[in-house]
């Protein structure tokens, strides 16, 4: 019997982390438990830690996320998560701490099972992502786990370059395309009755989801306005999701309800079911924002990309992305090339794609459950 | 102006740190405040947030260290660390975090100041000791410090490898020689006075410092035990100065208490005054336990070290150190060549020195001073 | 010199604190710093530390409110809370602490003034609130503080009946008075301007100010709805002000916006400048809803007050309030009453006031100083 | 089925309430969880929490407690605690939560309890003692606890004129009495084996628990120096057990050692096996410092007690109890008055006990079981 305990503190990386999860409560001899923390239990970010609890996972409460915008606060927030995440691994007593990524919630599981001598699986290091502290905290974090996930292999040979030992590092791709794989086909009928949306087949609309950047904040709201005023000058029917937690959101959030309220042909969610948003993705004409899912996801379903800003820059991607700045007239520019290029969108079409190909979970779980937990596993050295 | 704000969390950090600290009170138009925290603060560690205090230092106090010897306290201990040093730095907005090292203090100032947008200085980083999870420690600090002072070439060469930007990484030697070599000397009288103690002119005595490994914490006590009957057998004079706060520290002081009550020649200390410690080391026959010392300043003072277990080992080092096992009798012959046999003594009076040659401070302080605090510092990047 | 540190977590609090603060500062040898925490460091609640900022007092920041809407957010939030400003009073080191009320801070203030020896004024014990845990709250404060200052007769006798001694018992007034009697008139012009309304003289209009209560979270939205519709069917011109950040008031403002976005007449603020609101308070045809200020001020004022629900209920009371439940056509008659019944209007205009005269605050600041400070004052007897 | 929560930091507490638990577990349909916070899980105070996990409860571990000899240690560990507590409420969804005394988790529970809407039991209110903070620590946990468990007649009054309502207050006795009427007796050679001690039939010994005071803290160690001065001059045997936790007690243990180590005729322990100390008190002939045990205990046992000190004083007593300063003559004088004084001893053997006998659990652990968990219960109302 292994007992596995998975951390997650907001919507995006429970995406990821859901198809690992199935995967492990499938396995008998597995217990899993889901410690749901961060934005998952903040109201302001729609509770998203009910759809883990609908989803029917083990759910463990940890409330930590301060009602901040400061940077001060996403800081505080971590000491207290680290604080209550250690009585919890105390209690639980797993045989494995499983986390994604690089936010608070990764460094402080990674914190955690290195003092606590547990071993920590870190799904999506290696990552390299510029103008924001994720970088740092996510390397911080390799650093720190006893076995990693990266998605990619250009991920993985970053990895290994920072010292790890080889047999910690695998190659798995990105378990959200196992998900995006499986997710029933919904009709345009099906959506709209459920979002009270209009949308229709073989009319373009956007899907938007743009975060604001720590290194940024003080620009959040205003690059939100750049963004929407381009969108409401095209008018394209267009679907905004709400930005994760980080310091700037509130900003951006006030701009969406403005537009919003302006223009019928924009509406905005807090968050939306998983099968919704899959369907989205497939139907719509591009994404556009700075969501990690145009970097990760899109050359899966082949569709393109405007990445709006310095989020995502300098990552590995494919050939379906167009990188602008926060400009307007850049963006309409962009979206108008994504939505009326027939090459270009053909390109899209048969674009490469090195996330992966829907079986990353079988892989990560197989690896955890058959590493033996061992000192060998449990005292890192590195390699130089 | 420029604001630093140091922080330490135990004694042996402190006497690394001190030097420079002194260097930078030194300039004007520098304000210096030193964040007190961890053992400093703990009366079973004797308080030497007083030495700082008295040695005319700014200190803001910050307790945090739980009254625990399971793993589970140090690591709860973390997220109090962060939750408060959050709170402090919002408050002096500092320029400058400066902190040293693999503890918990490292990672917490670390953190705080990747979150906060306030760079880093980390003193120490890059080194490897294998056993212990201060390895992951350090290098996960590695990876958030903006600014890197290894101690040795060998060090700032894994940093490098670990993808820090050459511009970031000054190998400047270790700090701690400056103030061993500014030391005015003691004599044995006066050291007896303070301490109460018996030593004496050409008869050879032990220094001994030996801390808990946190992945051997269950032997920590009997390890003990097998070091002070090596020298109780052998009736050397014996100076033993408690282990640091570490889970396994109160099993090691227990043993050190009932061998202090029946060997009148074994004498333990919570802590020492620095100018009575240095005195200790240059006039000692041997460096004894697992004290970074015994790696860091030893070569520089040209005396030999026994060092006792795997605290230590595979670090990199000079020729004076022999490393033994916990065994009592390996332990009494290492001590014995130590003391007794020329030719071993003569080679660690030639022993190479690759710590430095007591100027790091100056070197320390004049990079962080000149280094413009602007978004290239901030904004880190991996090299590859 | 005598170190005042004076704790406030929310808008409705510091409008009462503020003429005791003034009074405070306009000592020579006093100095006076405010730890602002709470709601007032939460964007969600309009960021009120900035108005005390703003006020020119000299402010320490300490971020403790999670972003919840659960019960335990509120809990957690106060041992937080304990944490930092436990650090805040070992560094301030002030000759006094002062609070006020019933919420997190008051009881946090308390408690850590009690273990740290520093006695502690509180103002507004002794009151009387049903259907809240505030009445247990409030009355724990009152047997851990030092000084008492109960803003009723009424009040200071519920003190003494408690055990405590009589010479720490001062009756003075509610300081809030001072301040509304201070503020100088504003114009229609110049209100409407600022609030973007279009109020007008001789036309009644409605100021509604409802909270959640902690015993009946699940229905507030729905309390709040059924205000808003008697409100909307009568059609008055109505400004609401947001509730506090209890459990509740998440789902309390979204209802508010809606009605906001569909009714003209209903204007909505998350809070209002002290003159302005001081000056609507002069204005209105009655004040609406369940704020404390229908209480405590509306007599000063001499205006009419529809309290709504049981927040309030069982306090002590003048004759120009009229108490009706969560009941749509039972608020629309007593609105009607309060707007239409002449007789009424002028019993209200000479209703009886036992809240003090507009002249506490140097009732206090005069006390408080001249307190020894010394073990009859910090050893607290109960009488009986 | 309903499911109680205790609370329980240090060992003086757990002894009152293991009598409680033992009849909780013996009912079917009942399940009790305990936590284990405090001086429990901290090694100074000898690791009290396997105590408890060898008597066969479900324990929950909650580290808290900071190791500190400040006084504002103890106020920040008790914001960790309800922290903690916070966290494992929300988790375990107990109907009741269970609290004795007047220390922080007493404070800490109330506070949980009362945020939470979940009732509070509370055993041992209303109970007066001078020159501490407990009193206030006492009293304000009356005004947040749902029921009442004073252990006198005089202390249930106490709690019925602070206001609350008397149906909440049940006077029981001392649930300490119950474990110490069943606790089967000892040999004294039974005794001597187990604590390597000389006891003998017929020859005197005393029994000596000296706690610090919050308000004479640095004193501490120097009331410990003053009480072993005249023990050691009488020269009866003497078992000491260690102080409690509260700042101060570092410096009383440095005390004792001191003691122990010189005179053969002191013996001191962290603690004791509850048998063992039960069967001390019955065959002591006297009880010496200032524990609670020798006001509470004491009578039923009919054993001479001489206090110490200014802990204590002004509490409700029986007539087998001799106050002294910290005098050593006077505490000399007192002692040989307890041996000696076959008047005074037979006094004692006959004294009344306001205390209870040795049936409270079942009374306590009936009226929790039968109070029917309403509005009634949850919303408390002061009766005046």
């Amino acid at each position: 019997m292994k007992k596995i305990l998975a951390v997650t503190g907001i919507r995006s990386e429970y995406f990821i982390l859901q198809p690992v999860f199935e995967e492990f409560v499938s396995k008998k001899d597995v217990c899993l438990k889901v410690v749901v923390t961060g934005a998952h239990l903040s109201p302001v970010h729609g509770y998203t830690y009910k759809l883990i609890e609908r989803d029917g996972y083990d759910i463990i409460k940890l409330e930590n996320l301060l009602s901040s915008d400061f940077l001060s606060g996403r800081c505080k927030s971590l000491g207290i998560q680290i604080m209550g995440l250690t009585d919890i691994v105390v209690r639980e007593n797993p045989d494995w701490l499983l986390v994604l990524g690089d936010r608070e919630e990764s460094i402080a599981t990674a914190i955690v099972g290195t003092y606590l001598n547990i071993p920590v699986a870190h799904i999506c290091g290696g990552d390299r992502v510029v103008g924001n502290i994720d970088d740092s905290v996510r390397h911080a974090v390799t650093k720190l786990a006893h076995l990693h996930f990266p998605v990619t292999r250009e991920n993985g040979e970053r990895i290994l370059k920072m010292g790890e030992e080889p047999w910690r590092v695998h190659v798995v791709g990105n378990p959200a395309l196992d998900s995006i794989r499986k997710q029933p086909d919904l009709s345009f009928d099906c959506i709209n009755k459920k979002l009270g949306t209009d949308l229709k087949e073989n009319t373009s609309f956007i899907l938007l989801i743009q975060h604001p950047l720590s290194s940024e904040v003080g620009q959040a709201g205003e690059q939100m306005r750049i963004t929407l005023q381009a969108v409401s000058e095209l008018g394209y029917y267009t679907i905004i999701i709400y930005p994760n937690s980080d310091a700037g959101s509130y900003e951006m959030i006030k701009v969406i309800n403005e537009f919003e309220q302006k223009y019928d042909f924009i509406k905005a969610y807090k968050t939306l079911p998983r099968d919704i948003f899959v369907n989205l993705q497939r139907k719509t004409a591009l994404l556009l924002g700075n969501s990690s899912s145009g970097i990760l996801e899109a050359p899966f379903l082949k569709i393109p990309v405007v990445n709006v800003g310095n989020r995502q820059r300098q990552r590995q991607h494919s050939e379906n992305i167009i990188f602008v700045p926060h400009d307007k007239e850049k963006i309409k520019e962009a979206i108008n090339k994504a939505i009326n290029d027939k090459e270009f969108i053909n390109m899209c079409k048969n674009c490469s794609n090195p996330y992966g190909d829907g079986y990353s979970s079988k892989r990560i779980v197989d690896i955890v459950l058959n590493t033996p937990i061992d000192s060998k596993l449990l005292n890192k050295q590195i390699v130089y």
